[in-house]
């Protein structure tokens, strides 16, 4: 039997280094985790470079590898990617940032990078779309509201550079900076001038919105100012559908994941309860993803908890939640004629704080496949594996053949 | 000790996925292979992508790739490394083909594809070579029969593309096409004139000639078109005995895989009873391999027949033969003092029909080798040997470098 359909699973930041709260373990070790053990039993194993050995990856580098299409070609930094994922629907040429809506105090100095953690911004947002106005410019542009204090613009209109300074001053008490060109390139002095412009119209309506009126009122910090970082200009990305004949889809919370999945064609799926945090409802992922392997091709989730505890250096926190995503994956055993991959985009190490290099675990589960001697679903025991040492880069191509559906080079 | 010779047996398409009719082991696995697990326990085993993984390889891709010739540098097409395996001395510049004898009736309409699967073409390939003529193109030309019936075309002269179409329609019942260039080169444009003319000449002889006539009395579907493909320009390939220092014989029945070892430099040894086929004296192969390792440095050995099983999907007839294979490599048991390798080009797996990009198993048996705690030859047991995952590209230096003669890098 050659599998028809894929189911490709990406823990997001699930693999560790030996942590001292677990005895040493990891917290993948150190959890209980028998469905993922099952499908590491019942399928071929080993351990991935997402990008290549050493090289630390974000998630949007790694998810572009993982998909096959290689960073070094198609990132041009998180901006584009996450504006995307906000419902902005890039096209090639425009520029992407991430927002934070922030406080600021009288004399302009921020007083709160995340406007006091405000959620439910999409009446600021809305504001701005209707007030703010770059015509003057000869520019458009676009901007969405995301989760939590979050937002993200885009600039459109010709001869746009994308680099640029942030007005991030990174910490409180002081002003935020004006955004400067980074180069004599007048395409990035137009940009800048674009951004401050937008900044500063964007800061009067905010100051004056009964939202923010209401927050003060209440003692809240007001979102009164924006702050955007991380420009890129948005690239031409071959759809999924044309590069591997596959239709997909995108489940994930992450708005980073969900812009990488929509700029390269899969369909966002949104789930009710999907929060990329440790209290998501994994389960409700699942079933959705069930769902969608009904009518796709391909479906790629992401679930993110992990990631999140290993940020916080929390190695318990970390193990529970993968306990939680384990029971939540119990449905994916019947899958007899999809291949399934589980892996990770990245090590999020509780001792670092942060994404490393270390490999991740890697599982091919599905007909075709040549299963190993491998029992248990952890770093360790999959670098004893029949796949050996991948990139992610090789991920696809070996998908592909399993499901036959890779061209034959020569004869 | 150091091993002077080497032994480079490639088992083509040996290697699997697991198959129903063998309760889910590969033909490898299920296969009784004494001998193949001796050469296994006392040497060191992996698995190799002949490519990358997840690239699906041609035999003639693999073919080049094993013997250090990157694909990507020197690969152009099967038909001149087919018609060098015809006997055709292709040199750099020429344009080779693939031919099929066919048969077409009084309209026009291919009947036949492969003219009754015809034997014993050599007296037509003789009235052809004798009746064409393409000086009026300023062009000569060679033309060698081939295996049952199958053929090969070179043309010679100057100003000459490869990137022309073929005139087999690929179904009986229609009339060829003309052959067409693909694009606006005047050398394109060249080579389609005179394939034209040339399948126009030979259609002319062949229709006059006795051993059609009698073909036809007899019922027989007359050899009376030639059905041309695969048009590749003949490179410049660097001599194996100056690339390595070391000289060289191939034994193969496949066209392809000679034609191959010939332009890189392997005198080709024909060995009776050799058919490519699962009928195969590979015993015969055997002993004609054992001769020239006693007067060459390398010795290449292709046996052809597990592919054609896994191609024709008979994971049964595959087993059977490898034990026949097997049984045929008993003598290579004494080679004490020759570095043995023994892998696959591709995977032909019997649910694929097909090659498909899984690794293939290899082994290095010979002095000098750190034999690993591997004693089966089969794709899940190699994969835990200590070779790891390699490609075929690495394997010639690995090779070069167990028998003492790499070149040092650095000081």
């Amino acid at each position: 039997m050659i599998a028809q359909k894929v189911l490709f699973l990406v823990l997001d930041g699930i693999s560790d280094r030996p942590c001292e709260a677990l005895d040493g373990k990891t917290p993948l070790a150190a959890a209980r985790t028998p469905v993922l053990d099952r499908i590491a039993a019942g399928g071929v194993c080993g351990i991935m470079d997402t990008i290549s050995p050493g090289i630390r990856p974000g998630s949007d580098t790694s998810h572009l590898a993982l998909l096959g299409y290689p960073p070094q070609d198609y990132y041009t930094g998180r901006g584009p990617l996450e504006a995307e994922g906000t419902g902005i629907h890039m096209t090639a040429g425009m520029i992407g940032f991430r927002c934070n809506f922030a406080t600021v105090d009288e004399n302009g100095a921020v007083t709160d990078r995340r406007a006091g953690r405000i959620s439910g911004t999409e009446p600021l947002a809305e504001a701005i779309r209707d007030g703010v106005d770059l015509s003057s410019l000869g520019l458009e542009f676009r901007f969405n509201s995301g989760v939590g204090h979050r937002a993200a613009l885009a600039l459109v209109g010709e001869g746009l550079g994308d680099k640029v300074s942030s007005n991030d001053p990174k910490k409180e008490g002081v002003r935020p900076p004006e955004i400067r060109a980074c180069t004599d390139d007048p395409a990035d002095a137009k940009t800048a001038r674009a951004c401050n412009e937008f900044v500063r119209q964007s800061a009067e309506i905010l100051y004056h919105h009964p939202l923010n009126i209401q927050r003060m009122k209440e003692g809240l910090a007001p979102a009164n100012y924006l702050l955007i970082r991380g420009a890129g200009k948005m690239g031409e990305f071959p759809q999924f559908s044309e590069r591997y004949g596959l239709s997909g889809s995108v489940i994930a919370a992450a708005t980073l994941i969900v812009g990488i999945g929509k700029v390269v064609g899969l369909e966002h799926i949104p789930v009710p309860g999907a929060t990329g945090s440790v209290n998501s409802d994994v389960a409700a992922k699942v079933r959705a993803a069930l769902a969608e392997l009904g009518r796709k091709d391909f479906v790629l989730m992401n679930i993110k908890g992990a990631d999140e505890a290993g940020h916080d250096g929390n190695a318990t926190q970390k193990r529970d939640f993968i306990e939680v995503i384990d029971a939540a994956l119990e449905p994916l055993l019947d899958l007899d004629e999809t291949l399934i991959v589980v892996c990770a985009d990245h090590s999020t190490p509780c001792p670092v704080r942060d994404h490393s290099a270390d490999p991740v675990p890697v599982v091919i589960r599905g007909p075709g496949v040549r299963v190993d001697r491998v029992r248990r679903f952890d770093e360790v025991s999959c670098a004893e594996g029949g796949l050996h040492r991948i990139r992610g880069s090789d991920l696809m191509p070996i998908v592909m053949d399993l499901i036959n559906k890779s061209h034959k080079y020569g004869a």
